[in-house]
């Protein structure tokens, strides 16, 4: 029996698809009735380390909606203890020593492959062997940036000053420590291929904090040498920005099947200007907080404004909490629907 | 005796200057040790409120630095009682009844021009008779889907969720709001310059949260009509936008004298696109954190970058609580040295 290539995945490779296929970023995650109640006693960490918890997180939001991917649940965090970086979650992450000098980047390990996050193999494994084959199981990492913004600022501040001033002072250790970043991370991507991902996601959340120039000149280097390693092991990439409207152009050139962009991008104009890439968006997470009504707007005017051929629904950026079970599901109806939409662009 | 006009207006106006002018946005705030000692036991409402103290706060930094502007000490929230809108700062603008529905915004008042920040319009008039004619008073407002933001939001949070779901589900009653916000904000600003403001800085430090077909569709008429109005009367306008590099064609595009960017775009591509704004910016506030020599290196590279017509130099944002004063210092005396710089952008 030959293993049926997941409807995701064909899409990421721009194959022909009879639908759209669609999933959310943070759809095992608190807005889920179901996830609080096993989060009820446990924190982040207590699910996310053990690969039995973690399998079944993944799987709630697949039970509830028929998403066509599996996102493992994990953080973009979870690899960084194998390079000796200790952090809890307050919500977000907080690390104990943020690396601020060209001496405390130098201190920091050189792990085997095998080191990062075990127990996100472990899960991806497990989830694997637990959904159909049409279901894409997804990976995912912090891009360099994105990580350096944590391991730098110590949290999550807003527009992260202390990393824009560490950019600004102190460019080589910078450097050093977006290299170290983006081969451990090219490490944990092939690991998670090998372990049962069909394709990875990398969320440079944070791209946008800095020009076009400097992003070219500080960023741009150790992102393109970590999808290119990733790529030549065979894994599809899923390249995810955020709030960087003026980088859009910049992560187009880099080397990805996917570009995942958020609600302030016109989607339509990405598809028409990089016909080779596949696109992965772009709804605003917000507009879910309005109920199915908006929603299922929003969500028709994503689909008649874009090519089907190449596009994986998606929000702009991870579900919010506050968000009604009605809209998730009329965003999933909604793209189910589509093949029954007329050319007038109403459905049939 | 005629006055002088000051150099930041003239360079607003793209007139020939000796130098250009400088300023600090935010520069009467916390990083001065002077403000602090002013603040001990008082509130910022309680400096803000008092046209006396807010007098002596707006002058405090052209004590310290050879800056070219007095911006008015006062807060975007300053003018709102006068639409019924009660709210406190802790340490950001918290609304006491956050407006979320067409009913909400037909009940606030349609108050006189008078009716706004009366004790703004005190300072600036006491400002202008303090400081020489050279000094350019500056006065300012929220835009009003800035404004918008805090009203719907009820406080700042990150990327304001609940006004971008607001815009989905009703986008009348945000016209409704903004379209009153337009009004008001363009009164209060003729006010302005009535007291003595030389020019006013509309900020829009939110503009970036939508797409711009969205920002186009529900924003823009309203931004417009309110910058139309101040510059019937006469009074010079600096549009200020942070965070929305995809929108800096679009508000280029609007009536105004000067464009105020963050350092997320490239200003010297915004003053070759654009030759009849003047442009102010726009150097990373984080890169002061660094110390007088990042913030040297960064002065200069702008310098060097830019044409010196139309230029008002300041930060790209609000200057940061912690930065050194040095830094504040390096910045100013590579402007006021650039007109000793030679060809070969070496400082004789």
């Amino acid at each position: 029996m030959i293993a049926e290539t997941p409807l995701l995945l064909k899409a990421a490779r721009r194959e022909p698809v009879p639908r759209r296929p669609v999933w959310i970023m943070r759809q095992a995650g608190r807005y889920l009735p179901e996830y609080q109640a096993l989060r009820r006693g446990r924190s982040f960490k207590d699910l996310a380390q053990s690969p039995d918890l973690a399998t079944e997180v993944t799987l709630l939001p697949l039970k509830r909606y028929a998403v066509d991917g599996a996102v493992v649940f994990a953080d973009i965090m979870s690899p960084l203890p194998a390079l000796g970086v200790e952090f809890d979650f307050a919500p977000g992450p907080v690390v104990a020593n943020p690396i601020r000098s060209r001496r405390d980047v130098a201190s920091l390990p050189t792990p085997s492959d095998a080191a990062f996050a075990p127990e996100v193999l472990a899960t991806l494994a497990s989830v694997r062997a637990a959904v159909s084959p049409e279901v894409a199981v997804l990976g995912f990492c912090g891009a360099p940036w994105t990580l350096a913004a944590y391991l730098v600022e110590g949290r999550g501040v807003k527009d992260f000053p202390t990393l824009r001033a560490f950019a600004a002072s102190e460019p080589e250790a910078l450097g050093a420590l977006l290299e170290k970043l983006s081969t451990a991370m090219a490490d944990y991507l092939i690991a998670q291929g090998r372990a049962g991902a069909d394709a990875v996601q990398v969320f440079d959340s944070w791209a946008g904090l800095l020009s076009y120039k400097d992003w070219q000149r500080l960023i741009r280097p150790h992102l393109e040498s970590m999808l290119e390693a990733v790529g030549q092991a065979g894994v599809a990439r899923i390249l995810f920005l955020q709030n960087a409207p003026h980088l859009v152009e910049a992560y187009a050139s880099l080397p990805c099947e996917v570009l995942s962009v958020d609600w302030r991008v016109d989607i339509a104009e990405t598809q028409r200007r990089h016909p080779h890439l596949a696109v992965q968006g772009n709804i605003d997470p917000a507009v879910l907080l309005g109920g199915p009504t908006p929603t299922r707007a929003a969500a028709r005017a994503l689909l008649r404004d874009t090519e089907p051929r190449g596009h994986i629904v998606n929000l702009g950026h991870g579900i919010l909490p506050a968000t009604p079970l009605d809209s998730v599901a009329a965003l999933i109806d909604a793209v189910h629907d589509e093949p029954k939409l007329t050319r007038e662009g109403t459905w049939t």
